[in-house]
């Protein structure tokens, strides 16, 4: 597309960029949807569960690596696993993008067509029902989603019990062993992040970590089947499963062998946004079990019966190297 | 403060960061507060009112002229505005926060101050139900409000019939006028904004460009006198009349000699939040008759019978000079 096609949102106005965005969101499922001051969303129980995450250049990602349909498919992916680990179904997101403006038109574009697919694919009836624009030099998408419960109580971290078993549903470790080949093979020899080639672009560790797919729905099939604990594991699971047994006053378990073929990545591996549940008795479809709650011992989270630093976790405030690219 | 007692953000951990700012907020309101995946809200009606709104170092403020206590207020001011913009009660806050690595504690600890008594002060029993915190080149406060109609109709920019008065709460101008001061006499010779002295720190223009205060309980009381139409005067009122004009298919005739001392900012001043409604009958006290609403004519808004182009309005992508400060 040459620059006459594609203008930057500079050279736009607010209202020109917005109306390209909404034209490719799907159709408001609110009672009032985007276009007045708020929207207004129903909330058939009386509760409405809320959350928000942000993606910044730099921190979060590069560019180099991450398409603008990608960005706003993980914007939205991570926010819809928070709904999801509270056992609740995701009803709508609200986006607040702040962008430079010489940013293109088709990067928001295909943004908004990532927000619209996530949405479709991972919660179907979910949808961006409003939002915000604004300019910074630094490219920024702060999502908000919302769900229902649909009259089940939330699904808390702070309610697993000695002798639950303790799964897993989606990946464990993909995303993590994703950024560690953006870092070891999609550098340049300065350590600039370069563009991913065509033949490695659909690699699944790659996706994993640049467009997750965590199983949304199984947030409230774990509810419904009596999950008593659950949260979502985007810093690790050692670090998740800590606080998630700091919450619950125990110990978690976990069972090497149950963590697949890469069990250090499963480990310490951040991003995933795979559901950790407790559960008293069957397991539901889609989760399989990795181990045992158990008194609390010394160390929160054991791996063979042995403590875990769990080292690998994502902290942005620790792990920041102050690239963007 | 010395540095030893006031680290920044980046020598602290993400928790340590968390568990400042959730010290400084108000008890929470929620059935579920901050810690976990998400929040989980009451609706008493079963529906929930919901917005977003950002502010952006550069585009939006400038650290010479807003302290961290400013910033969380207005933050949390002109998101609590457009909540009861469409007749609601705000409930909760979520608050993404971006911020540099060389942010003090003491600054995000004014933050929270600022947020917890804008809160307070505008929308008693509205408190900071979760949020998000990232490193990020740019200092980012991305604000998601949540309300409650209790029962009531929303009142949306397209309801204003002919024959409706036409009224405003809350000031109209001062905040255009504050900003208008801060580039007039802020500023050292190269164009720099330099701070604002004790002297001059409570004018009452500056406080409304850098605290502002919208009449928040005026929205709910407004539905409930019966207003047909309602929004937020965000980017001037000439500017944000004409979307309520367009929306309703009617014109606005307003009368410069309702609009007070200086009818010319009142018109084309933005960031005052004022709440701008129509009426069929009496007004609810708060509000004052500023004009009538017409059939839709050539012009969707008049002044005293005549087109006003409305500009001074404030649009991020047209009107940023690109500093900081």
């Amino acid at each position: 597309m040459d620059a006459a096609a594609d203008p930057t949102v500079g050279e736009l106005s607010e209202g020109e960029v917005l109306r390209a965005i909404l034209s490719r969101l799907g159709p408001s499922q609110a009672e009032i949807g985007p276009g007045d001051d708020a929207a207004v969303l129903t909330a058939p129980d009386g509760r409405v569960v809320a959350t928000v995450d942000t993606l910044v250049h730099g921190p979060d990602f590069r560019l180099a690596w991450s398409t603008a349909y990608d960005l706003g498919w993980k914007a939205a992916a991570v926010n819809l696993a928070d709904i999801a680990a509270m056992g609740a179904r995701p009803t709508a997101l609200l986006v607040a993008l702040a962008m430079p403006e010489d940013t293109r038109l088709s990067f928001v574009e295909g943004l908004a067509d990532g927000l619209r697919e996530a949405c479709e694919s991972l919660a179907p009836g979910c949808t961006v029902e409003g939002g915000d624009l604004t300019v910074s030099d630094t490219l920024t998408i702060a999502v908000t989603a919302l769900g229902s419960l649909d009259d089940r109580e939330p699904v808390l971290r702070s309610g697993a019990r000695v002798g639950d078993v303790v799964a897993v549903a989606g990946e464990l470790g993909a995303a993590g062993r994703g950024l560690a080949l953006l870092f070891g093979r999609f550098r340049d020899a300065a350590g600039r992040p370069i563009p991913i080639d065509a033949a490695h672009r659909d690699d699944p560790e790659l996706v994993a970590q640049l467009r997750p797919a965590p199983p949304i729905a199984l947030g409230a099939a774990a509810a419904r089947a009596g999950a008593t604990g659950m949260m979502d594991v985007s810093d690790g699971l050692v670090l998740d499963a800590t606080r998630l047994a700091a919450a619950s006053g125990v110990t978690v378990a976990l069972d090497a062998a149950a963590l697949g073929d890469h069990p250090e990545s499963a480990l310490s591996g951040g991003e995933d946004h795979a559901l950790l549940a407790t559960f008293p008795q069957t397991l539901p479809d889609g989760f399989r079990a990795i181990g045992r709650v158990v008194d609390r011992g010394e160390h929160p989270v054991l791996v063979d019966g042995s403590p875990h630093d769990g080292r690998g976790g994502w902290d942005p405030y620790q792990d920041w190297d102050a690239g963007r690219g």
